[in-house]
């Protein structure tokens, strides 16, 4: 089994690796979160792409022989450049998460519009626009700024952070009335789930909601020649190995709600920022 | 006179830029904006030091004889790493503002007790506490994580913003109900001064405010052996050169409301970040 890189800003990525490890359980896993230069989403394409890359190029000094961008603004930005300059494997989370979109059932026999909640960047970049083009669908893509702060504050179920979901999905569902699919396009976005989902029921507008992690683990797994079809029943953390560029404490802290378990120890690199 | 830098990691330290201006008009001015690393707010002392020396080796190449950083964030953590590396004065904005807060008139004869609202790594190094220690006054440091968001999302006059500020001040109030004293102890925070103000009439809790930018230019002035100790009534931004490590366009759209007057064109650095 190969050892796979999971690449995110910060820790949201985990969410990502917490699909991986039941998908492929005998892989070897290191996890790298950027957290001294995150967040990604309100920087430039040039400032991103050159993160991503001496990113990437840690993780193959590692021994990666896959990587998979677990952030939606380096999938967004950096994913051409990284496949060019990787000989690896290179999965991002946007292809996946919107083929998800795409297989959801309908209900009429119109292809479905998508909303697509992501940060600046990722929607400067209209790389969920495009993708969604290339399966027939439609897309509006919204820009949420204050979302990853108010998870990164802990506000997760907060009233404030209602009233900001409340403006943001009502300035996007009058702008697209006609949407029936939500896809959350950042790493950040599955913790405030639940308020979404209840945001939208009092917004009388419920969508079916995509969570990319799952389907971005299966398309590693596709990936892979010799991959078991069989999800796991139990798996271990064990042969992961997790680095951060800062903020150790708080990566140890927060990262464990995103992983869904404790994390083990966190090892502290210097890419040179 | 001399070439005076002046060092944020954005273009909140553009207001402090706009203090020395009037204050010190025959220097010549650099700026950086450290954009593509920010915040520095939420980061580790060692990652912060790092930055800053970085960004201060930048300036000197460039020709700079005092250094003013202009960022509380960076004051707060890296001063005495800057002051030891650097073979020119550099200036902090914490002192110059502890210094304004004691000089202001109390009402009693008690020295008053300070509120500081900061980011979380300026209020987790105890900076502001150790500097009023010093002037005999009592710190009550408030870390306010979303303030700085909220204002680069340009909602400096929004309800959502008021309410996140009733919730931080009612907090730092109820903790410290004798403070008569606010400091501003972060370089973004005197773009909603006037909804700071409105919610402490709000909670019945009038403070005086102490905007840290005018205290500092002042505080650089000092350093000049023969500078004028008058201000000047007109002055240019022409001598002033103006650089950024990232999103050129939105320093240019952003930072206009925090110097208080059209920028010039902000050219585009890499410092290996």
């Amino acid at each position: 089994m190969p050892t796979i890189a999971v690449f995110d800003s910060g820790f949201g990525g985990l969410t990502v690796l917490r699909a991986l490890l039941p998908l492929i359980p005998g892989a070897d896993y290191i996890y790298l979160g950027d957290t001294a230069r995150l967040p990604y989403g309100a920087k430039s394409r040039q400032t991103i792409v050159r993160y991503a890359l001496s990113s990437a190029a840690f993780l193959l000094s590692q021994g990666a022989e896959m990587l998979v961008v677990a952030c939606n603004t380096a999938s967004a930005l950096a994913l051409d450049e990284l496949r060019a300059a990787l000989p690896i494997p290179v999965v991002g989370v946007i292809e996946p998460g919107v083929q998800a979109a795409a297989q959801l059932p309908t209900t009429n026999d119109q292809r479905p519009t998508v909303l697509v909640l992501a940060t600046a960047a990722t929607v400067q970049s209209h790389a969920y626009a495009q993708a969604c083009a290339t399966l027939n669908l439609t897309a509006y893509e919204k820009a949420c700024p204050l979302l990853v702060p108010l998870v990164e504050e802990g506000w997760i179920d907060h009233p404030v952070t209602a009233e900001v979901l409340r403006i943001y999905l009502s300035e996007a569902l009058a702008a697209a009335p006609s949407v029936s699919t939500l896809v959350l396009g950042c790493t950040h976005y599955p913790l405030i789930r639940p308020l979404i989902e209840r945001t939208l029921a009092t917004l009388n507008h419920p969508l079916q909601i995509v969570d990319s992690a799952t389907a971005t683990a299966q398309a590693a797994r596709a990936t892979l020649p010799g991959a078991p079809s069989q999800t796991a029943s139990s798996f271990e953390v064990g042969s992961a190995t997790f680095y951060a560029t800062d903020s150790i404490e708080k990566f140890q802290r927060l990262g464990s709600a995103f992983l869904g378990q404790p994390l083990p120890e966190v090892q502290l690199i210097d890419l040179g920022g």
